[in-house]
């Protein structure tokens, strides 16, 4: 289907290929169970990685967060956690798709971080948690979709606790969430050794409440955050923002 | 000087009087000491106080806040809180001028709150306090401006527990600050009882990062932040925006 794509790498019926239209990259997508969104790309662009950084993402789904930080960054050192087989099992797929072949995908629990990962190893551990409370929201509680939405697998409590395990001394932790959870999630960060110490607002529109927010925590930091301003998606006419456009990279 | 004014209210040769631009209010502000700013402004705004509302303003310099909330809401039940005693004076000359016949000035320091002022009585305290530890930034410790701005008189910690002692069940506290002690305000305010409910960050302009933030708790409150838009000060030609003109009172 397309030059320099592993022909051994199999997309079944369910599937569907696409281009991540970064550095080339591919992802294979289960549009019955889950698509990435705007919230993985801000993240991936938040996050800032260095071309040497270990980075691990704490339930990594499809392994979009790690592409795309590929795609940014030139970062090779990549892991993913993901408790649902399959999903592990795609984001392997995309990993191998995409040449990554010092990426390595766990299947399993990160809340049991001692098996599935080396303590203190890595530099940046990244998270697009779900973002609602089990009992908040409608859904079937066994869909794909409800546990990458809703703290079913993991809470707030524990993707944080498994970012401070696995971050070495002064190692970063960045997480989008929804702003909602401000306070929790500053409360959750201090109570775990990372102090908060970038945050962005992400806004609809100018004149909408930001429904999004990206933040980053330095593990052992000192008090005081640093705000970037705050990034609009889309203009008064619907259309993406300077801002937005640069960070899909499709500017100019 | 001007229309009902009262006669019986002195300005001194190192004071200036000053049209609020509201309701026909008046200021006296000592310049050499401290002009009130864009912050008081924005918290007036942002308190949404209700004409029966009873407010209290810890570190009321000369009562700016209080004859904002005032032109804004009605609010005829002020009080406020002050440690300098010739700023104090000043205050009480503000209400005076102003015919706010039920406005209290107590002198004195809040975070001897038992003496100072009634517990658990008040609906919403307000708070424009110092914004800079002690050791950081330039300036006399003596001095007006730095007492505005450094924490000499009070903490951060002391502001939110005086805050949390003056509050009735469900009271709200309204607080200008600098987001750079975003995790810090949160961490107090939770210590102390009261849950931060609404934030809303503050840029010179849209490509700027926030230089101030609003932030509402309840006390006793129920976890969960409802963000508002964020506000932009200036437009990219310098003019303020027209959320700001509206804040001012000078749309359309």
């Amino acid at each position: 289907m397309c030059k320099n794509m592993p022909t051994d790498v199999p997309i079944y019926h369910d599937e569907r290929l696409d281009d991540l239209q970064l550095k080339g990259l591919k992802i294979i997508q289960k549009p019955n169970a889950f698509c990435f969104g705007t919230d993985a790309v801000l993240l991936a662009h938040f996050a800032r990685a260095k071309k040497t950084s270990r980075v691990l993402d704490l339930g990594t789904g499809g392994g979009i967060l790690l592409l795309l930080i590929h795609g940014h960054y030139g970062t090779t050192s990549l892991r993913g956690v993901e408790i649902q087989p399959d999903m592990a099992e795609l984001a392997r797929r995309n990993m191998a798709l995409n040449g990554l072949t010092d990426a390595v995908i766990y299947e399993g629990d990160y809340k049991a971080h001692g098996e599935a990962f080396l303590k203190g190893k890595f530099d940046l551990v990244v998270a697009n948690p779900p973002y609602i409370k089990v009992g908040a929201g409608e859904g079937r509680e066994e869909s794909h979709h409800y546990i990458a939405r809703h703290e079913v697998a993991a809470t707030l409590d524990d993707v944080v606790a498994a970012a401070s395990a696995a971050l070495n001394a002064a190692g970063r932790f960045c997480m989008v969430h929804h702003p909602q959870r401000l306070s929790e999630i500053i409360l959750t960060m201090v109570k775990h050794g990372i102090e908060p110490k970038r945050l962005q607002m992400v806004q609809p529109r100018w004149d909408k409440a930001p429904n999004l927010m990206l933040i980053e925590g330095i593990r052992g930091g000192k008090s005081g955050m640093r705000m970037e301003p705050t990034l609009s998606v889309y203009d008064a006419d619907g259309a993406y923002t300077p801002e937005m456009l640069k960070i899909y990279g499709r500017e100019g």
